[in-house]
């Protein structure tokens, strides 16, 4: 079983939360990918936790969980607190291969999406 | 004259306004957009800040600056923060016409990108 695991900034914001759970389900949609699910947490603020969001996968019988850093800048989250939360789930389900891919902003469509982007005026 | 204004949260991470201004960069070289060019702005903490980037582009004599708000959460920042700072300017500069994109996250390509990049392991 192959999960995989959105995690986002976390925000005060009521319908965040709710942005964040429509973008998993339509990467569950999107056609092509591994995964049987696609689930989501958030470093901070908003629930679950990033160490709630794993724990769900273990126990929903995660055997592989990649791990989505939804952030634009590889600032501290993505390079220590991130790691960080996943070198600790790593030691407590050792039978867990828990791996991480790129952060969004690193993804190589991303000038073109912001150049798409601002053709648009709101 | 038309300026895109490309406006990313800031960070105290070394690497990330580098990372801002070849992002701007890459989008001025995206072929069929129509800005005559393209700059940064930082909502907090990095500089130049918003005020400083739009003063930027007036100096530099744009007629019509574009902003486009780099963040991924529709939380305050992007609904109310930016906004702010445009009104801002919109009374400082009333002979430049100020306009906002969406913001990066309502991109409808977003959730196809995370699929690809969910298949990438590092």
């Amino acid at each position: 079983m192959d999960a995989l695991l959105l995690v986002a900034h976390g925000s005060r914001h009521p319908g965040s939360s709710d942005e964040i759970r429509a973008l998993a389900a339509k990467i569950a949609q999107t056609p092509g990918h591994r995964f049987d699910w696609v689930d989501f947490a958030f470093l901070e603020i908003a629930e679950p936790s990033i160490s709630e969001g794993l724990l769900g996968c273990v126990r929903k019988g995660a055997k592989h969980i990649t791990v989505l850093p939804y952030f634009l800048a590889a600032g501290r989250h993505v390079s220590v607190d991130i790691p960080a939360e996943l070198e600790k789930a790593r030691r407590e389900y050792p039978q867990v291969q828990i791996t991480s891919t790129p952060y969004l902003g690193a993804a190589r469509e991303i000038p073109g999406v912001l150049a798409r982007l601002s053709q648009k005026t709101t």
